[in-house]
């Protein structure tokens, strides 16, 4: 039976809203070096692993997106995204044994460094006789976990850090993240955990100066960003284990919105987080159920990434054995 | 013989719309420990000085300001400025003797930091050994001067650095600065290099949720942010030494852009820089005359805010005199 036609309406115009998004969008900087850099680092991890299949990858998204309103970018509307997410469940799953791919905002949380404070180079060091530095007592644990464990990550090939600062640059690289991933198949997971940006200005509709402030209103019309979460599921790489998130600031309306994007964007979770209780607790949320996960609020320094990437991490595992039945 | 009445239109027009913005904007946290801090600091540079008149002291602005779209806050409208040039200024304006109050956008760029890789903490170090950390010897000049530098000025009491994100806590801020400079007269400069918001959405006006995305189009509509250099000129600190900034990508228009700025907010001087030059060359627009400032290109190292910081000193110092003498 053919889909109904209201379905392939639906389908026509989010192709020529991505082919819109991606024809207005200005050509990504540094392509080729990013491509080579990827197929190697999922070249490497697909070698070696214990079970012989190759290593986990996942992809996870970080920080928030820019949508520039000009040009010659002086002014964006920009989403609040720390990064704390992203930084921490990275974190996880290399403890987990997953390969990472980190696309993050320029600026924002990396993994290993969350207990540094916001300065850290200013405020973790002092001078010493005059002319020398040394760490400050209180943070050389922080320092040294921050440092070692970075570097170690990234020398072992098990981390493969990629910056973003605007939509356009976000979508085309989560795109390009997309083509070696499809290749392996259901082993690849995409955890999108940045903020990305619902409006954008078409590059083409921005005006190339600075906007004067004569006029006493500034009126700014934006324009909905294609949902690439379909085309990634149903396109970009079918195969993968996708999870997605939803924030929202009113908890009346959280659970029904995850849901809905479960559902919408055929995604195998969707993690709902409130706001003010996101480090706390969240709620995943799958087609069978919707599992509340906390922090162990026993130990301080406990994340609700633990528990949460454990869970995750799981039901990927079982994911994979399901593909190897029906294949 | 009265102003005209168009004039005083206006000056109404400009006192109601600053009544309407603080009206609007939630209550500045810390109030108090940045009133404390700021008539300590000026308390003690007002004492010591080889003169015997106290320390000149200048308020540097410094990166962008963010205009919230909604109450808790995850979208806004964000200004581009990495605040390398107040930083750099201050660097220079310290070494000039002023006292410095660094009122910067959190995440810009620090003063004696701006020779650092943008991720220094792990640019900067490396494992050693495993376990323990070290300086990796390309960054090690700049990363002891960096810290050594910005120390000893902090502890000097010479360096006062405030943080703010928002347009209604700069604006907030400024206004408190400029009551203690108020009373140090001529001796206090105003060098506002901060990108500010033009547009804002009053407090009030904004949903206090997160926008829904689930219509095509959104519109944002924001109102203009009142001219607080002309309030901070006639009310705030009447008789500061005051500089504003005028960056545009368009250099056809940058002058008279700048001419125009000076005479409608009564400036001491412009400094003029378009977008793609700004580090090589500014104008110091004043109302008798224009002067390029370069920066000596025959030393890799000097920077354009080294000229202008010794013209921008010595037309204070003038300035001061002036004051003197007219008394």
């Amino acid at each position: 039976m053919d889909a109904p036609n209201g379905s392939q309406d639906t389908e026509q115009t989010l192709d020529s809203q991505v082919k819109a998004f991606f024809d207005s969008a200005p050509p990504l900087q540094n392509m080729n070096d990013i491509i080579q850099k990827l197929n190697h680092f999922i070249q490497l991890n697909s070698l070696s692993s214990e079970n012989g299949i190759g290593r986990r990858i996942v992809c996870v998204t970080s920080g928030g997106t820019t949508a520039p309103l000009e040009q010659r970018c002086v002014r964006y509307v920009d989403n609040f995204s720390s990064g704390h997410r992203g930084a921490t469940s990275t974190e996880y799953f290399l403890k987990a044994g997953y390969a990472v791919i980190f696309l993050y905002r320029r600026g924002s949380f990396q993994p290993f460094c969350r207990s540094l404070p916001d300065d850290p180079l200013l405020e973790c060091f002092e001078a010493f006789e005059g002319l020398n530095i040394q760490v400050r007592e209180a943070y050389s644990k922080a320092l040294k976990t921050a440092i070692v464990d970075h570097h170690a990550a990234v020398a072992s090939g098990l981390l493969l850090k990629l910056p973003f600062s605007t939509i356009f640059e976000y979508l085309q690289m989560l795109q390009i993240i997309s083509k070696p991933m499809k290749d392996i198949g259901p082993r690849a997971m995409f955890y999108l955990a940045a903020a990305v940006s619902d409006f954008y200005v078409p590059w083409k509709d921005m005006v190339e100066h600075k906007i004067q402030s004569g006029s006493h209103i500034l009126d700014v019309k934006l324009v909905q960003v294609p949902k690439m979460l379909s085309v990634l599921r149903k396109d970009w790489a079918p195969l993968a284990f996708c999870i997605s998130f939803k924030l929202e600031t009113d908890s009346n309306i959280l659970l029904n919105k995850a849901r809905g994007a479960l559902e919408k964007y055929n995604m195998h979770a969707v993690v709902a987080n409130e706001l003010s209780t996101r480090k706390e607790q969240v709620v995943v949320v799958t087609i069978d159920d919707k599992i509340t996960v906390q922090r162990d609020k026993s130990k301080a320094d406990d994340d609700v990434e633990n528990p949460l990437i454990k869970l995750l991490s799981q039901r990927h595992s079982a994911y994979i054995e399901d593909s190897k039945r029906t294949r």
